[in-house]
């Protein structure tokens, strides 16, 4: 198999923690049901391929997500494998599913923007916020991690340009909250590796720990992995990646959403930075997966390999 | 339309110029015959974009290369146009060719590695070297511009890795024969931001000048923008790019093989980075192009903003 030569650069982390989406932020847009089997056998796959930190499912109301309605049903079947297994949930009741089924991860999600806040959640920031707050204090009670996910934090479709102040102002509520990690969603792809640093900094110099910040990059310019070079350049450890680059772009059927998580691995291979995965494994899964879905995966590494491996 | 915020970051060069290769590199692969007067309006259209240097047409013999056979009748329907026009020339016989017709760019291409020697020129590194001596000699006798292309420079699809000495001597060879600037090309994709740094170390401490040295990325692994950004980082001031993202890729349909000019365009217009190209007008004319092949355009930026514009 083709490999990329590995020459490291400096001012580089040794390791990056891949927090793998697939399953759920990849799947939950997807419009014909995929079946819990699949999904399950999909998560087992990703954990074998070396994944360690993989995002199960959404314990959001059915109505919101149908794709995801088998939570209940899907996180059994993965439970046992020797992974990180975060489930997104919206509320309390959503928490109470997740810790009934023995969750230790769980994962909020807000907004920098009053629009989107409005749009996804149909609350203002800080009244997203609010609901949060007892989801971060109970869970952290209960001893489960705690992600804070943030959409937004670059450019938004109706305000535009997101302020940076704006954006450091939420953080630190999610934070100040009890969240273990933030993730910072560039959501609309618009996003260039001079704003990555100049976000990353204003966090950093709040005193956020660089190693609580993880970035969620979306590839609808091409911007992803470019963007993912200047947030490591700051310290960053933890990205966001989806396999196969899952994760449906409301734009054009074969463009993406989310970074693919091949492309990632290309690029900290050769860079010398240790993921723990093993590529070979993980473009087989994708290529498998784009075959349930019907349609070819929008990762370019997954194309070169799958295609030199028939 | 949706743009970029724009926030700078430190140690990157003010003002980057595109050498765009759509027209040459992109079409070259192409299966069906392209009208001559499509590709003469293509042309137009980029340079109606801001493109200052655009790369024509090839003066290869057109047993070789059967698409750009029409040489002869294109250049002249753009050589009015007020931007650098380089035009490939193999040899000799094509550099009689371009003189004839008025170019006062021409660009030889070498290979780093013995075996795309043989392949592409069936020569060794060196004979194809002593061909080219006289072609770069009588091109600057007459004032006229010349561009070494170097392929293979970070992996060779029969060698594996390629020692970044073996590449640095052959850069050296063209430089010291008169080239005035180098494409260092990364043909099969295969290279990652610390492999683009260690071979612009190696150049520049080699005496090389970082403005003669230009990148040349391919996309096979999704690897373009971040490299170039590792470029950028180095001063590299002249990046290669071809509108639209074409340019044949072996291995699918829809995959990319050049670096889109618009995803670049999209980092260094994010980046404050002067190109003066209109990204609006740029994406207008990708998108006719892709119409005129009946195929869509592998550029993400394309997908993205050309849908919204409908």
């Amino acid at each position: 198999m083709t490999l990329p030569m590995v020459v490291p650069a400096p001012g580089l982390p040794a390791r990056v923690r891949i927090h793998e989406v697939g399953a759920r932020d990849g799947l939950q847009n997807e419009k014909g049901t995929v079946p819990t089997q699949v999904k399950a056998e999909f998560v087992r796959r990703l954990a074998d391929a070396g994944l360690t930190t993989i995002e199960a499912t959404s314990f959001v109301h059915p109505k919101w997500v149908p794709q995801l309605a088998d939570a209940e049903q899907l996180f059994p079947l993965v439970s046992d494998l020797p992974v990180a297994l975060p489930v997104l949930v919206p509320n309390e009741r959503g928490l109470d599913r997740a810790l009934a089924l023995g969750a230790r991860r769980v994962a909020v999600f807000a907004s920098a923007t009053e629009s989107f806040a409005k749009a996804n959640l149909n609350r203002t920031v800080d009244e997203a916020l609010a609901m949060f707050e007892p989801v971060v204090a109970r869970a952290k009670a209960a001893g489960v991690h705690v992600r804070g996910y943030l959409s937004m934090c670059f450019g938004d479709p109706w305000e535009g340009a997101v302020p940076v102040p704006q954006v450091v102002k939420v953080c630190k509520a999610l934070l100040d909250m009890g969240c273990d990690e933030l993730s910072l969603g560039d959501t609309i792809g618009v996003a260039t590796p001079g704003h990555v640093r100049q976000l990353l900094t204003a966090l950093t110099d709040e005193g956020a720990d660089v190693e609580a910040l993880g970035v969620h990059f979306h590839d609808t310019y091409g911007q992803a992995l470019a963007n993912t070079l200047a947030a490591l350049q700051h310290g960053v450890t933890t990205v966001d990646a989806s396999a196969g680059g899952l994760g449906g772009c409301p734009y054009a059927k074969s463009a993406t959403g989310n970074l693919a998580t091949e492309d990632l691995v290309w690029m900290l291979r050769g860079l010398g930075i240790d993921t723990g995965v093993d590529l070979d494994r993980l473009v087989a899964t994708s290529a498998w997966m784009a075959e349930q879905l019907g349609r070819p995966s929008p990762s370019r590494t997954v194309r070169a390999l799958s295609h030199k491996e028939r």
